[in-house]
């Protein structure tokens, strides 16, 4: 084989990491703890963006930018923000270099120092609602629905590519209402507006719910969630959507005269998604031979491969594949003809199951006389011999039972992984195990750090769709009474 | 009316300022030297990267995304690179923040001093190309055609939005290729493509040219430019694509073993256009009314506006609007149908204009009875009434007429203020008048800077395509011998 991968009962972490960097994903780059998204990785990063741009904007949400920077002053502004927020960051001190006085390089010019530093952006809401303070003056000007596709760096000592990174690409929507129904209303619109996005693009299965008070966004009043299980058990928290209340709008005292004319603070939300989500992807849904990519993300979704001892024989069958191609073309499929004659088919079927592309068909000269060619599925990995007449129909079809089939796969291993758990003891052994448990908690922050002390595990959510259990019982690490089970899990 | 804008010819800055201001493009933030692009001039922005985005695909070109901040060293191995830029920079040379220790609000850890600081980007060819040394070893990699979308910042002492700001939004195009041949056709190429995008999609007759030796990127062996005329005469340059040789190649090590087993530097490009653009459109077709955007870029290219008296004929007037909007949605088109009832039609008609909308279809009781409309168009300020049958058609057509009669407008202009001039004396009054000066240049930078220095008139390039000229002559300031016409002009 091309690349040798690690398999994933071997070692998961390493696995994971030799998808990311021999399906050219991303690499790590010569700045500490940034990425560098290689094309590939980023084509898939664009087809996320291209599909939840046109669902944001479905509801109303128009883009915007807004700056880089932030002055340091901003951050102390917002109380709890501050200290979720601004502590490791990246911190401009100075506008100039200036050659080095003592020789070859340069130096920072002293001269040159800021009267206030400014904050590389970790998030925008502190910039964005002393921008809106110019913007709304009245109901009139309400709601306020704007959305950012930008970078943002939160310094990180210990990095992974995509899942943690200092520097990530991401969105963050910001907006801004006249009422807190109309607030909240939308916090819950955008979450599930996530959860469709992944289930039906990104083929994964999650659990949308709200976070603990302990794990909301820092100056949140609710902060909705969605969860993933990856293939080692453990959660992945996907996306998040924040009912902000009045926090920003108080701290940058944005306010609006009402129907009534009279003056009123502003209701907020923020919800974002990041390129966390191609960590997602890859370890929901990969496999000990490479990536396995969702066909509604995939950017190759069928590569044909010639077969050929001789150049009559490969010109003969290029010029059919090329005909087939426009066909698959022709209805929108994208479409990749491996001709090179460097390397051998194995090495190109192995290279192109690394990365993960979704359907591969095979053609030779003995299926140019049978009007057939071999198509394989990423998925399953099985082989058919089908008419190379329909062709196109029978990609179509074979793409979306791909895309249900992934989704069908993680749903089934979440659900197997998933249980209702009512021992504390049980719990130390099936959490370690990578397992969800379905739990009753007391509701307090103490019980919820102590099982996190003890085991790692976090509340990953109060379930709202799945796993929904509103009964009365008694918390599994303190004995108190609970009204209802809560999703424990260990997270990335 | 609703906002005043300042007239071209009271205050040809103001207006500039007005237009993008009023017309809600962008503002200032409270980051110095940082704008905030709104929602209206993001629409726009977000058109020209589809579009360009596309010329760029079709050429080969995948994007990719390079980190946001370059190790200070980076910068002084390439001895040209450094001296262009980066001196005014923004520099981070700490990663964390702390609560202050005497009170309030946060201060920097001087314990999270990094160990060497970091620059944000004021452009990426060396990060880029210190990653492309880990993509490169044979003359099967190449070539590399990379292209990244992001923010990049410039320290910046005067600025003005869009034009000059301290944070830009770009795209920079960093190829690598295996013969000088092939990277100077691609430089070639992209300059190529960035004409095609301001003539055909901006309206934007330019010149495209060589910039002088003086004027070149830092690093570059040869600079490809397109230079645009404004309305106050004045040059903006709208885009460039640079031929770089194998100087960051030797900077960073980047070689590959060529077809015949030799070892060899790789040859470079870069090419950008930034937010630059949208003031170019603002200052090159925008009128005293407001801004006028060719149709290809215009986020709304109808609006619509109901006259009505009762509530009757708001309620018939605007079923029969919701119509013809989906009529002309059905092909391609985006509609606004502005139905507030807060404001009067001579209000909106006025916000629309400086906005720039380029066809505006009034609709009132009389029209429903008629089965006619009102159609405006933004470009010449004409109004028409014509039948609401095959509205669709008439659209499409007019767009398509405002589209080239800007293209046309803007060309005039330019035509009427470009000439020849043999005479130094003549140069001064013209240069200063507006013009673009058609001289005899001698080739050398000390005549360069010298004529600069006298009148502020660079060389915006020896062109190639428009305005070519090869004939003896004497240089205008020197006297000296030339082989060639070049143009002059004072630039923004």
């Amino acid at each position: 084989m091309a690349k040798e991968v690690t398999t994933r009962a071997e070692n998961y972490s390493q696995w994971y990491n030799d998808l990311a960097l021999k399906a050219d994903l991303a690499e790590q780059s010569a700045v500490r703890g940034c990425m560098v998204i290689k094309p590939y990785g980023y084509a898939i990063w664009e087809k996320m963006q291209g599909i939840l741009d046109g669902m944001f904007k479905k509801t109303g949400v128009k883009n915007a930018y807004f700056p880089l920077f932030i002055p340091k002053s901003f951050f102390s502004r917002e109380a709890e923000h501050v200290a979720g927020f601004a502590k490791e960051c990246a911190v401009v001190t100075h506008h100039r270099l200036m050659n080095d006085p003592d020789g070859k390089g340069v130096v920072v010019d002293p001269a040159a120092k800021l009267e206030e530093e400014l904050i590389v952006r970790p998030t925008s809401e502190t910039i964005i609602w002393s921008t809106y303070k110019n913007w709304i003056t009245s109901w009139r000007d309400l709601p306020v629905l704007c959305n950012q596709w930008c970078n943002v760096v939160r310094w990180e000592m210990r990095t992974r590519l995509f899942l943690r990174t200092a520097e990530f690409l991401w969105q963050e929507g910001h907006t801004a209402h006249a009422t807190a129904q109309e607030a909240e209303a939308k916090a819950h619109e955008m979450v599930q507006v996530y959860a469709r996005f992944a289930r039906e693009v990104m083929a994964l299965p999650v659990i949308v719910g709200h976070k603990s008070p302990n794990e909301r966004f820092a100056g949140a009043l609710d902060t909705l969630t969605i969860e993933a299980m990856m293939q080692d058990g453990k959660a992945l928290q996907a996306g998040t959507s924040h009912f902000l209340g009045q926090n920003f709008a108080k701290s940058f005292d944005v306010q609006f005269t009402n129907r009534e004319g009279k003056q009123e603070y502003v209701w907020a939300t923020s919800w974002g998604v990041s390129t966390r989500l191609m960590g997602a992807l890859i370890m929901a849904h990969g496999d000990d031979n490479g990536l396995v990519l969702p066909p509604a993300l995939a950017p190759i979704q069928v590569v044909m491969v010639p077969i050929y001892k001789t150049d009559e024989e490969r010109a003969a069958v290029l010029e059919r594949m090329q005909e087939v191609r426009r066909e698959l073309e022709a209805r929108g499929r994208s479409v990749e003809v491996d001709d090179r004659d460097t390397v051998r088919p194995g090495f190109k079927f192995a290279e192109w199951e690394l990365k993960g592309v979704p359907v591969r068909i095979a053609m030779g000269p003995r299926d140019l006389q049978n009007g057939t060619v071999e198509v394989h599925r990423r998925d399953t990995l099985e082989k058919t011999t089908v008419p190379v007449e329909g062709l196109d129909v029978c990609v179509d079809e074979l793409l979306d039972a791909i895309q249900q089939n992934i989704y069908d796969k993680a749903l089934q291993f979440r659900e197997a992984n998933v249980e209702k758990c009512d021992s504390w003891e049980e719990f130390k052994t099936k959490i370690q195990d990578g397992k969800f448990l379905l739990c009753h908690w007391d509701g307090t922050a103490e019980t919820e750090q102590k099982i996190k002390d003890e085991t790692k595990a976090t509340i990953r959510c109060i379930p709202m769709d799945s796993y929904v259990c509103e009964e009365e019982g008694v918390d599994i690490y303190s004995g108190q009474p609970s009204h209802r089970r809560v999703v424990f899990g260990i997270s990335y």
